[in-house]
């Protein structure tokens, strides 16, 4: 049997398939670029052609080098369109974008989408109406680009009890704190030249304050431990805080600093299974595996029961690795479009309590500026073995032009609220000027 | 709607799906084990229990630690009962694994396998009976056992063009190689550590010949480019004769020696597309992400003209870890099986040309015993530059205790033909005593 013969003993084969594109941005410029140049072998891949019905654009003057007669403003028109079998969504925003993508999947249109505010709030809205109507809903792109996440997750680990998922998902501050580790810039040097070279917007709040990435470690929590978690439980810090004397001092602790999205899942001392998604930099000892993940690069490791350790590591944005992750998608949802078949389905049966992050235990990594005279350390010893936070390391500077000196502690693990009352406390010491920085050390083993 | 109205909802949910497991071996031990302790979250999963009907070993008498009623001795009886709607095959071999494959899914029943050398001989076969019966054929676990690869180039590369994968498939002869890059050992010791610590099986000759490796090359480069390639189409080179000079030289060059499985793509001289695999040890530059993979890891590195590259990390062995995978299959298998889905299916409608290794161009690493006075290094460039390879670097050492002196050339890209004749000419040579060792340089840009 030959392919076409293969291809046209499908039940839906043959038939065009249409495509729906809302937004013509980075992404939906590259999707349209593929859809077209690749055509023949994407016909193949699917068992029939996808054609794109039309491009919905908020301006539909603009010279986009497409069909002009395939443009138009009327996102809710061109879904309604009879021809219309998938919807791909680059557009972004919550609104009307959410309206849009249920009046889809409603219509039992599959959706393929790539964005990552709007899943880590309402993929539960999204997830049913893709149910009911037997519509497919794929999202690989919203998280990582190119980098093949969710289909790991959902369906290589589908047998297994994902433990750990840590990634560098957002490329804008990776690529600023590579470059201060590198160059020993400053946060404000490094974002500055992130903005100059493309890698940061010109409102970069997004991505330097970790809402970006906190979007993602929602979606990745989610599915990881088959538990329904949205933005507003993913504890958030940003990376404006870090300085330079932070990327030296993690140096000499032989770490880097990354902006990490920790999904994790434990047994709190009750016994209750409960998981954790947080954002925020931290030290990684440079041996592990994410430490070299430089630049514009985004990794995400996983920790599962039967698997062990894995990492997946490749292009976190961009126009062409995002189009690429959209494309397997959509060649996903035609397919299923021609065999009958079904993609993925929402699972959130475990239902885990989200742990808030007081409760979370992590090491920590605080510097502070303190007088120099003899019975600093122990005075600031005790505040921390008092709240039972016990110290591993600590490394003292006093070279460093004031009259004071600096005074960095590695701890061992600890309760977020244990930490959080040391500090206030430290604060309070007369031989601590200030605690400067609170970072979190994670990837080590103990 | 809660997740059992939701499940209960599905076309097939609710009714108990029979699983036939046929072996238990170190593989086939953990999935009756993971089966079983997770029963409940698997439930919750898939939309319906799913129940082992028996398990087909050779030894029923031997004490496996389940209830002995389960054990058979007769896996084509196993199969054909009625009440067994997926079959995991963990038991190996060609026959009669091959005839039971078959039977299983001719009768509609769904096959996750993890053997590799079945599959690099007769996917076709398989995947042609699995179309038939609309029943579903995976094997995840057949390459880099828990490591998403299969996956990730079948589906979420589904829209791309994949240029190039290269993997460190083979646990093996990473740990062996690996070893002697650490400890200096020679090749005989390294391979008598593997084999007292398990990591070598009593007869090593899969594994350091390269034919594993080869098979999961054969797997790889089917599904990265739409193309039939069966383990005989893949050249084949093991690491027996990699010695601890190689292991100096490459470090000497910034590169550690790796047994890689190499997929590529590339276009000949007359336009044509074509694609190549090939298993060999190969030079790999230290910084180059491949090169930090080792001990009994794996890793696959995936080029794409979108995607651009990306490496997917982890235990590429070991029951646990390739049991994973299996049930990430069998989830998928039996969800399938409840909602009527379908899994994917074979693509080999590129149909591209495999390229002889004599056609497949890369950079060489060639070393020699030759005289040690002058004219020598000139008379060995004479017969690179008569076959047009290039040389890039040249290293002299006389120190190495004997009269004669050891040279070593690393050349730029050029074909395996013209190195394979520039190397016979070069043992004709007066003034050199032996080629002592040809590998490839992988992983640089020219």
């Amino acid at each position: 049997m030959t392919t076409d013969e293969r291809a046209s003993a499908a039940p839906g084969a043959g038939r065009e398939l249409g495509v729906a594109v809302l937004g013509m941005g980075t992404v939906g410029t590259e999707v349209v670029r593929i859809l077209r140049d690749g055509a023949a072998d994407l016909t193949a891949r699917v068992g029939a052609p996808m054609v794109i019905r039309g491009i919905a654009v908020r301006d539909i003057a603009k010279d986009r080098g497409v069909d002009p007669a395939l443009l138009t403003t009327d996102a809710q028109s061109l879904i309604d369109r009879d021809d219309v079998d998938i919807v791909v969504e680059v557009m972004g925003g919550i609104e009307p974008t959410r309206t849009l993508m249920l009046r889809a999947l409603d219509a039992g249109k599959s959706v393929v989408t790539a964005n990552k505010a709007l899943l880590a709030e309402y993929t539960g809205e999204l997830a049913d109406a893709s149910r009911r109507a037997r519509a497919d809903l794929y999202f690989e792109a919203a998280v990582a680009g190119a980098i093949p996440v969710i289909r790991p997750l959902q369906q290589s680990l589908a047998g297994d009890t994902v433990e750990l998922v840590a990634g560098i998902v957002n490329g804008t501050t990776n690529y600023i704190l590579s470059a201060m580790t590198e160059s020993g810039a400053d946060y404000a040097e490094a974002l500055a030249d992130a903005t100059r070279l493309g890698y940061a917007e010109a409102d970069p709040t997004a991505d330097v304050e970790g809402y970006d990435a906190a979007a993602k470690a929602a979606i990745l929590a989610s599915i990881a431990f088959h538990t329904r978690v949205k933005a507003e439980d993913v504890y958030r810090e940003g990376i404006t805080g870090v300085t330079g004397a932070d990327i030296e001092s993690a140096k000499a602790f032989d770490c880097v600093i990354k902006l990490l999205a920790i999904c994790e899942r434990f047994t709190d001392s009750t016994g209750q299974q409960r998981v954790s998604a947080r954002v925020y930099p931290a030290l990684v000892p440079a041996k592990h595996p994410l430490a070299s993940v430089d630049g514009a690069y985004n990794a995400v490791f996983v920790e599962a029961e039967n698997a062990g350790r894995l990492m997946f590591y490749g292009a976190g944005a961009g126009g062409a690795p995002t189009a690429s992750a959209v494309l397997g998608d959509l060649v996903m949802a035609a397919r299923n479009k021609v065999h009958f078949g079904r993609g993925p389905l929402d699972s959130v049966y475990a239902n885990l309590p989200v742990a808030p992050i007081g409760d979370v235990q992590t090491r920590y990594y605080v510097a502070m500026e303190v007088a120099d005279r003899p019975g600093v350390l122990s005075s600031v010893a005790n505040e921390f073995s008092s709240r039972n936070v016990s110290i591993s390391t600590v490394r003292q500077q006093t070279d460093h032009g004031g009259a004071g000196a600096r005074l960095v502690v590695l701890t061992h693990n600890a309760p977020d609220a244990a930490l959080s009352a040391t500090v206030e406390a430290l604060n309070k010491l007369d031989v601590v000027t200030a605690v400067s920085s609170v970072l979190r050390l994670e990837g080590t083993d103990d």
